[in-house]
């Protein structure tokens, strides 16, 4: 589903990965996980596409990068307690990236 | 698939939609869409993922933005020849952002 967001400047968490298959739990981790981001100051949003293969795209949107270093914390400490290490991952990459402009099918122009 | 990029800075196109399920000719438009990115100068890398609902996320990597703005000319207006409005979408949101830093499983640092 696309996120509502705010116009820019906001940052993005670009986590692209690919899941060992069958993974076992994931969905579990993978729901605790967007829980936790929702709750945190400087939340904005977050969509997520994971094909057949196991392959997927998770981009969480937050205000500075401020929020996205508590969030880091929070959840990793967090996740960890409860389901241990990254297992399900056979491959991943985190990007932290800042989004200068945006647009849709009702802007023709970039604002 | 993951993306092999070069270290950060670089630019991303995250281009999130949802498609209108059955989405005749789609495929052939993102596919052909994939090989006029590759053949642009400052291309450097693509990542996609598109669950069973129809919404899917691509992200494309690029070296600065001026390889972002030719290659978006470029491609509209050949993909409008080749295959006229986006008829696919329901919605779509394309935002372009500075990748400030990245890692992955085998750096436990952001770098």
């Amino acid at each position: 589903m696309l996120a509502a967001l705010p116009p820019p400047p906001y940052y993005a968490v670009i986590f692209s990965s690919q899941l060992e298959i069958p993974a076992e739990g994931y969905q579990a981790m993978a729901n605790r996980m967007v829980e936790l981001a929702a709750h945190q100051d400087g939340f904005l949003g977050i969509e997520s596409a994971r094909d057949n293969t196991g392959f997927g795209i998770t981009v969480s949107y937050w205000r500075d990068e401020a929020s996205i270093g508590a969030w880091k914390q929070n959840t990793e400490h967090r996740l960890a307690q409860e389901y241990g290490h990254d297992r399900w991952y056979s491959a991943f990459e985190l990007r932290v990236a800042k989004v200068e402009r945006a647009y849709n099918q009702h802007t023709s122009e970039h604002r």
